[in-house]
């Protein structure tokens, strides 16, 4: 086990005992010993009788001879040691099993947690005292965090409700039994649905109770109003799919349409007071978070969901000047009302304008694409394994390439999954021919026949206005994230390096998962300090404080480190040589039928190359090092090939090759509710990517995919002249992977991807020249 | 999807009027169509004009063709048909997946919703609206807790924190907001850890705020407040032991010892108010549920935890006694404390006296040994997945048998787990001498040489002590639990239907699971009924409602139905012939190693009997019936059997051949947080024994193990002559298993079973005479 904290500073002295001062720890006490026992008294959240609070000091050790009761009635000097192990107990961590009870020194530095070497003085007490309120314990909360959840700021000394910033971190001093829960509904100045009228969207807001004006987490999830599956199922297709000849020529992409403007609503009257509500439920826990410590909570479903109007586009314009929409309100540029119908407008008076918006996935790639527009108000986004280019989710080098897990979704599919306005009978008797038009219209538009980048895909890749981006981007992203690919964090990651902004970046050892209440990282603490200089412009020099980059080891558990950047600029080119000339696409019609119904059988075959049965359907070549390597980038294998017709789809995928045990993609659960957010509120599971108790021969590390007819760009289109060798540059996901020198690096090719491309078994054969070169980008 | 609802009552239409008026919904409109309008208004939750509710009606449809909103503007009367599609809709069911827009009463019907065929006039109105609100719709909720959970219950019609019953079951009109969080420390007359004092016990309440006494849903969870993992690892056996001959003879069996008593703490003070609190978290959702509704719930750790005193002792009288101290003080007849050190005196004066027990596991069976005491103050114990004798769970006929998944666990192993008084440095300090010389103690006396029933498995047995009970019991358990195997609940459910208690079953299609939050049964409100009746004493005939025992169905996905009783006096011996007449235990010593590190390969093997690897391990016998038979109780394999030694070891299990697609005996998580248990307060997750996916060809349906030695009983050690045939009964665990017409029985008999007993490889030959009998309990 180890603790990595990067939200931490260390201030001076006389700010220290202002800020204790602040969380209610009085630091006059002259003697050392008696002012640690005054702290611990402090801590306590019962009211005590000094007999009791013995007992309860007696439940601690303060050497590993004796209880720290009775310590106290000794002469013998407090001493880090003692410090340290009350410390490690108060954490929670478990005596023995985390630490030894007779080195508490060597155990909180093992541990990897902040200390201080002599602790003899009240001036180094209450500086050690300062940051171990601050410290990481077991469940993944600081000491302050901790006792806050069990009530500590609900003591009569604290007034509640009010912000209160320790480290430079908003603390949870917000009482969620006072939390008001209210819903409005925005007006947008579009017309997405074809009634004349501009959507309204509602907006769903929990807030603190206080007559302070709070920031807003805004979240936008199209799923939040529910789901229609069966909708989403209907509308999956079928990649039993030939590849087909594509026209050559290059496809003409122009700016997108403007947006359709309907009429608005009249306002009829004004009132400072929501008359409608919602019901309270656990949000996205960062948020819930984030909701106890001052900032306000803002989901919104957007257009196309229930109780808004419009339709579900899937990432074009409308929805994006949906997203913004209810930034320009709480930011006071725009109008909202109480309800859909009676025109009474109400202000987001509560609001200090200021706003972040937060979310994974679809919520995380809404974020970027309101960040594009440069909206006022947006001050940040955490945008967490958040797409920047839906053709890069969708499609891949001229090809229809799924994300991972979800053949056969597109567009068209998710937009039918989240249309939740789809699941309220009487709405979708109303809207749904429109509904069903529009769909059909997608169905044409995204082009599932050549899977080249046309306008559709480019009215969807935000990376076109990334230059207008004025909020500071936070990015956090799964290295192992093959629903949404890395090439979406890094294109985003390289095309905003030069603006005016601050940009963080997380690589994280996950597929797609979030990363809240993970032990070995203090990402709570890290937005919450992030989060307290963007909303709430406190001085906390959180953007000198946080490294632009982090990256989580992939080869020792709980490592997280620093990082330059992504990429690095070196890159060493490797001479790589395959074993054939050849290889095919087709297999038995049987297998083919096997391995559509079951493509992990087919994934085992083909990626395990002590395997033979698809060795015609595959070239293999291996690198070695004699030092350990780590590939900071996009790595690209330049090779020649060729096909035997004029069709052609080549897929490839890098692995780590050698027996050991590498770290679980998906977290492990340490303890279900493990986590209190704040007290008496929703709590988290802690959770960690644990080392696998098995060696596993390979592992992953990356994969391609390409039409070879757009082996120049997804948006043109080329011949290919049977049997004649193109030089061809397969640029894989790119990465972040520590590769330890014991291990090879090996490269398989072949063609139809049963994961993750349209699956054909057309008799197609590849001839490559056998002599080729992995540019490798390294640190 | 199914709904089955069991808690059920239709009372006349004065006391419906009556309840309903109580629960906000006023039926003096003479005209049905405009009183469904008023009564559809009356659950807004929300305030609002009239243009706004009639958007809000139109967002559901009254016919196919007709939005609600504008149908009230017609002159078309009320229909059951306008009725039902409004209550699909209103239940969250879903339009043409869940329901066909159409054909409502036909939806209702497959749904298998409590519906009346005809609502033309307001007494039929009035009738199906009060059914209505207690059907439960898609998220297992029924409709008046789905509105109660978006605040019905805070309108200010209503007083908030009073209890109020509704169709017999109390309705969740506490607020969570208002809850007290007290602890207490009940003082025992016991010393279990030999400090020469009566062992404290740490209370944990959760309380509504309320004027009402109100009675108590008690959980004892020895896991409660942590748990040691790394000392139970460290206590965990070596199960790879060869078995061994035992000296032939009866084991004198005892009374328990009488318990030890110590010294009391004295009294120094008295006061009302608790003055210790603890963090709020989510607890069972079961007693969550009920907090809301008017229960307190009470977590009691007991023994050997932190915070109390005493020893961990797996189940013996002290833990017993431990257990209901603390009922003995809710009842009055008890003295408890507000702190460990300081004597001052707390009574439960909010606590009506009665108490229920709940929990699932180890926290059932302490509220099964609580029964067996006969303690005042307990009305009931809802007892799931429980053991009621500790030899069932860790011994079986002679053997030592492990809890399924658990193997090399024992009471001393269990015990060490759950002392968390170990987790408190200070504290272990102080008392792990004393606990590690009686883990020593307990490691002789539970005895894994012989795995007979002995003195340490009698002080164990609660059915021992059944004739006591008198508390009503409510059982739930999972028909595939091979953790806490079926003869735990049916021996207990044999061996109290004389006593004069009420008596319920629930047997469940999965595993060792908890089963609230299921949309196709109503457990939340069986039990609601069940307590509203034991503690609050309503008279809601909740005895005669409920049917004794219910069943899920193995084979149709979401059926549960009221059976007779468990098991049937009917039996069928059927002859069956073993394929042949002799089989060896040892294999060789690598597969011997291979399936100790992976005993589900071995099971693959021994199981499939198209797999020969391991055909001279096992005999085979098959039974085809040429009909469907419904297995109710204990099945017996009658036959001849001889080893070729002086010791013996047999396993059988009994298998459902054929292939076919069955439930999944893990539930399915349908909606993560898709329940919530009241207004602002936790919730639960959705979820259902799904039907898998893909056919298997055969499925367990149960095992049984016996030393040969123990032919007659666990507490008998007989001699066996080497090559001599005994009679063997080999009684299966109890079941309730359906087998369709088309499948057949199986019978693999072999020795070591590598998933369960203890593994030997011994040169071991049996011989068998392969006629022999199954006796089959039958419906």
């Amino acid at each position: 086990m180890k603790i990595n904290q990067f939200a931490q500073s260390h201030p001076d002295l006389s700010t220290i005992k202002k800020e204790l001062q602040l969380v209610g720890f009085k630091t006059e006490q002259t003697d050392a010993k008696k002012l640690f026992y005054e702290l611990l008294k402090q801590i306590q959240i019962n009211p005590t009788s000094s007999s009791n609070f013995q007992e309860k000091l007696n439940q601690l050790l303060a050497t590993n001879q004796e209880r720290l009761g009775d310590f106290f009635s000794t002469e013998t000097p407090l001493s880090a040691e003692v410090f340290y192990l009350v410390a490690l107990q108060l954490l929670g961590f478990q005596p023995t099993v985390d630490f030894k009870i007779d080195q508490p020194l060597e155990s909180v530095i093992k541990l990897n947690l902040f200390h201080h070497e002599t602790i003899d003085t009240t001036n180094q007490l209450i500086e050690a005292w300062y940051d171990l309120l601050n410290t990481h314990g077991k469940n993944d909360l600081t000491l302050l965090d901790s006792i806050a959840a069990k009530g500590y700021f609900t003591k009569s000394e604290f007034a509640p409700n009010q912000p209160l910033f320790f480290k430079g971190k908003a603390q949870a001093t917000f009482l969620a039994k006072d939390f008001k829960y209210e819903t409005v509904y925005v007006q947008t100045d579009f017309d997405s649905d074809f009634d004349g009228k501009n959507d309204l969207l509602k907006v769903e807001i929990t807030r603190p109770k206080t007559d302070v004006k709070v920031p807003v987490a805004y979240t936008a999830s199209p799923y939040d109003q529910g789901v229609n599956d069966t909708l989403g199922e209907q509308l999956t297709h079928n990649v039993n799919q030939d590849l087909t000849k594509k026209v050559a020529g290059e496809i003409k992409l122009t700016e997108p349409q403007p947006l359709k403007h309907g009429t608005k609503q009249k306002t009829t009257d004004s009132t400072g007071q929501a008359t409608e509500t919602h019901q309270p439920k656990p949000g996205y826990t960062l948020n819930d978070y984030l909701l106890v410590r001052g900032f306000a909570s803002v989901y919104v479903a957007g257009i196309g969901t229930i109780d808004s109007d419009g339709l579900q586009t899937c990432g074009d314009p409308q929805q994006t000047a949906s997203t913004i929409a209810v930034i320009e309100w709480l930011h006071g540029d725009r109008i909202a009302f109480t309800n859909r119908t009676d025109g009474i407008e109400i202000k987001a008076d509560w609001c200090n304008g200021n706003v972040a918006m937060t979310g994974r996935s679809y919520l995380g790639t809404l974020a970027i694409a309101a960040a594009t527009t440069g909206v006022s108000g947006l001050k940040t986004i955490i945008a967490e394994a958040a797409i920047s280019s839906w053709y890069d989710y969708y499609r891949e080098n001229g090809l229809v390439v799924a994300p991972g897990g979800f053949q056969g979704e597109d567009a068209d599919v998710l937009a039918g999954e989240t249309f939740s306005r789809s699941l309220r009978a009487g709405d979708n008797f109303k809207i749904r021919p429109t509904f069903d038009k529009y769909l059909k219209q997608m169905e044409a538009d995204q082009d599932r026949v050549t899977g080249s980048y046309n306008q559709f895909w480019n009215d969807r890749n935000y990376r076109n206005q990334m230059k207008n981006i004025k909020a500071d981007v936070m990015l956090v992203h799964g290295l192992n994230d093959w629903n949404v690919k890395l090439r979406n964090p890094y294109e985003l990651w390289q095309g905003i390096q030069d603006l005016p902004i601050q940009k963080k970046l997380i690589l994280h050892q996950g597929q797609h998962v979030y990363i809240n209440a993970f032990p070995s990282f203090d990402f709570s603490d890290i937005v919450n300090l992030w989060l307290s200089h963007e909303l709430y412009e406190i001085d906390n020099h959180a953007e000198a404080i946080l490294p632009n980059l982090i990256v989580q080891d992939n080869v020792q558990p709980d490592t997280w480190y620093k990082e330059s950047n992504w990429p690095n600029n070196s890159t060493t080119h490797k001479k790589v040589q395959f074993d054939r000339e050849i290889f095919k696409n087709d297999v038995p019609q049987a297998n083919f039928l096997q391995y559509s119904k079951n493509p992990q059988e087919w994934r085992n075959q083909i990626f395990n190359i002590k395997d033979k049965t698809l060795q015609d359907n595959r070239v293999v070549a291996t690198a070695e090092f004699d030092k350990e390597i780590t590939i900071n980038g996009e790595v690209k294998l330049q090779i020649q090939v060729a096909s035997d017709t004029n069709l052609g789809m080549l897929s490839a995928v890098l692995l780590d090759y050698g027996d050991a045990k590498r770290l679980n993609e998906n977290p492990t659960i340490l303890a279900r509710h493990g986590v209190p957010l704040g007290y008496r509120w929703y709590s988290d599971d802690l959770r960690e990517f644990t080392l696998n108790k098995k060696a596993t021969p390979f592992k992953l590390i990356s994969e391609v995919h390409l039409n070879l007819q757009n082996r120049t760009s997804p948006a043109i289109n080329e011949p290919i002249e049977p049997n004649h060798f193109y030089n061809v540059e397969l640029n894989f996901q790119p990465t972040f992977y520590r590769l330890p020198k014991d291990r090879k690096l090996t490269v398989v090719l072949y063609s139809t991807d049963y994961e993750m491309t349209n699956r054909n078994n057309q008799q197609i054969s590849y001839g490559v020249i056998p002599e080729a070169t992995l540019a490798i980008p390294f640190n």
